[in-house]
């Protein structure tokens, strides 16, 4: 194994100059504000968490975790999601609290990636969980704040597509019955959004005529509020209709939130998280391929914490809309002014400072001044005082100087 | 090994709470918006870094580092300071940023605990690095800055003590030549604040009187300019006494900052961190025996990452600041507000939620309320409209009704 070079830093990381962190700030604080203000509250958890407890539980595959062992010798993960430590909060330090709990979190996340991935190791999420509600209304609430948040961050065009697990769960149950191996290859075709590979596998599976038809219909179950409408038609099972039906009442509910615009219900979705039980949901923007944001119900998480309770949520890939949307200005940046001074100018140089930057103005103060950039500071100074400058790489809106000693250059 | 419990979190971790982040935010927003102020911008590192380059180049010892493999067997640690990694950066994405860079961070740091402690393998930090000035007003800007942002974290009583790593390596080198094991008992005694301990192994050392008395003399070095003319008195040592000049020139900036009343020169001081090779402080608040800032010049770190330059900065201990003032309220808690609806009402409820979360009003929405609860509703409907009250352990500001189904409760 060679030595990596002084400069460098591992795969799948990065360093974000201030630019993309101001622009990154921007966006976690104008999305928890929007989560604030649903009621959420944030939470912040450990990044190590022991990987039998939260390792276990999290919906990462185990080859993905970033494992390490402390000094007893247990073995630790960085953790993959925030989903399974506020879990475990749930269960623990906010054991007495009632239900239900809304809380938020803006947080780095980290998964091991795979050798030959472009794949991000750490990057971040914002999100929320929303603990102890099993209804419909509380699905439609997460499922209405993604889309707030969505706004908050800046992404502008984008579609929520809904889906249910117990739809194709139902469907698969009836259809292909003790065939689990080709229930997984076909799930794995839905969820890699393979249509053509998911037809293919479904020809060779030589199903009777009726039965293919129906499978190969929920490729055409993505839409508004009548796909309900047309997937009743297509399964009489009782697991995919008591889906269907929870759609429905949140699709009512969404309506009332005044967001369908943004919806979609998309019956061919999967969850890719294992721990989905009900709903899921993913968001796409505009011109981007991977999803900004995703989420579901998770009923049978907390139990395996000592908790028992239903529960629903979503992150956003806070990331991927840094990327989308990093080249706009964070902000109206604050003016930026250099203040120039000699020694016998510097207690009225730095207090000036101190005034400016008590109002709120950037002030970077330098008692060494290139000559050159002290005579553009007097000719500045004779024409009135005030002109845009760069010194050493930095643009200020003004320069100010404070030379006392002998006369000026 | 037995396994942890399933709400257990690894030792020397931390979950904080709402209360508790709403705090943590508060003293990193305004501590950041200080360091804006002056000039600083803030930078984001990977949490993982290589420990062939960061982890061997940062000051903590290597019992101390978290290490783990990446997926080609390579070595990683969790970052430890944020000093390496930053001099890592403007080594590489920055190399081609003039001098001086302000840089500031807020970042979590790791450090493996040894057993017995109940320190914290995972705290947070808030600091800037001024990187490719030499000078001493670029240490008092470093100090003066660091005082600053203590009062924007909330820390009202506080002292800096400042030494240089100069003072006491001259003066060792001219009366205890070629006896290092002797310099790094001492060295260790002073790092600890052992001043018994020192004058005991001083003695043991059985030095000539005037030796012996200037090695006890330093003990009395601590206080404002005068100790400056004190420590010129007790050593000839040209190292020493060039610690001593860069230290009177720092006093005289920082007392053109106006911030003396929190400055105390301590020539007993001993930076704790390998890499510091100049002046070094620590801030002590009033009641809390370890320090709540620390910094220092660090000249020679650049270099092993191929851009050779001076540099100088300082950390807030973020987490340890947030336990000696968490007990405040965190901020004018936005007033919160319940609306409660059914079915017929939500369009109208939801409605109104909007409204009132766009004007910064945080709003938690409910449609099944408990019967008591609308029966409270309806009291308080009909005396105004208006009454605190608590709903499943959230306190409210007020609660809003939307019952449009038949008759109210």
């Amino acid at each position: 194994m060679s030595k990596p070079k002084v400069f460098e830093k591992p795969i799948g990381v990065k360093d974000y100059l201030p630019h993309a962190v101001s622009r990154l700030r921007q966006i976690e604080s104008q999305v928890l504000a929007c989560m604030s203000a649903w009621g959420y509250e944030q939470i912040i958890t450990p990044t190590m968490e022991y990987y039998d407890t939260v390792g276990v539980a999290s919906a990462t595959s185990d080859q993905k975790l970033f494992k390490l062992l402390n000094n007893r010798g247990t073995t630790l993960v960085l953790r993959s999601d925030m989903t399974a430590p506020i879990a475990r909060v749930v269960a623990s330090l906010l054991k007495e609290s009632e239900f239900p709990l809304r809380l938020s979190y803006h947080s780095n996340i980290f998964r091991s990636i795979e050798e030959e991935a472009g794949r991000e190791a750490e990057f971040f999420q914002t999100g929320v969980e929303l603990v102890g509600d099993a209804s419909a209304e509380a699905d439609a609430e997460v499922v209405a704040l993604a889309i707030a948040s969505l706004k908050a961050a800046g992404v502008d065009r984008f579609k929520i597509a809904i889906g249910h697990v117990g739809f194709l769960n139902g469907l698969f149950e009836e259809t292909l019955k003790g065939r689990e191996d080709a229930q997984e290859e076909l799930k794995a075709c839905l969820l890699g959004r393979d249509y053509v590979g998911y037809r293919e596998r479904l020809r060779a599976l030589s199903l009777a005529e009726p039965v293919q038809t129906e499978l190969e219909g929920i490729l055409r179950l993505r839409g508004s509020q009548d796909i309900c409408e047309q997937a009743l038609q297509l399964s009489a099972n009782v697991t995919a209709r008591s889906a269907i039906g929870h759609l429905c009442e949140m699709w009512d509910v969404l309506e009332a939130y005044g967001v369908c615009e943004h919806v979609l219900i998309d019956l061919t979705m999967i969850g890719d998280f294992k721990y989905y039980t009900g709903m899921t949901f993913e968001g796409y923007a505009a011109d981007l391929g991977s999803p900004v944001a995703s989420g579901g119900r998770y009923d049978n998480l907390l139990k395996q914490f000592g908790r028992p309770a239903p529960a629903t949520g979503f992150a956003l890939k806070t990331t991927r809309i840094l990327e989308l949307t990093g080249n706009r200005v964070a902000s109206d940046a604050a003016e930026r002014i250099l203040i120039g001074y000699d020694a016998a100018g510097r207690p009225q140089a730095l207090l000036e400072a101190q005034r400016l930057r008590e109002s709120g103005t950037s002030v970077v103060v330098t008692e060494k001044m290139d000559p050159a950039a002290q005579k553009a500071a007097a000719d500045a100074a004779s024409i009135g005082g005030s002109a845009g400058m760069v010194y050493k790489g930095v643009t200020f809106a003004r320069l100010l100087t404070f030379f006392k000693e002998g006369s000026r250059p």
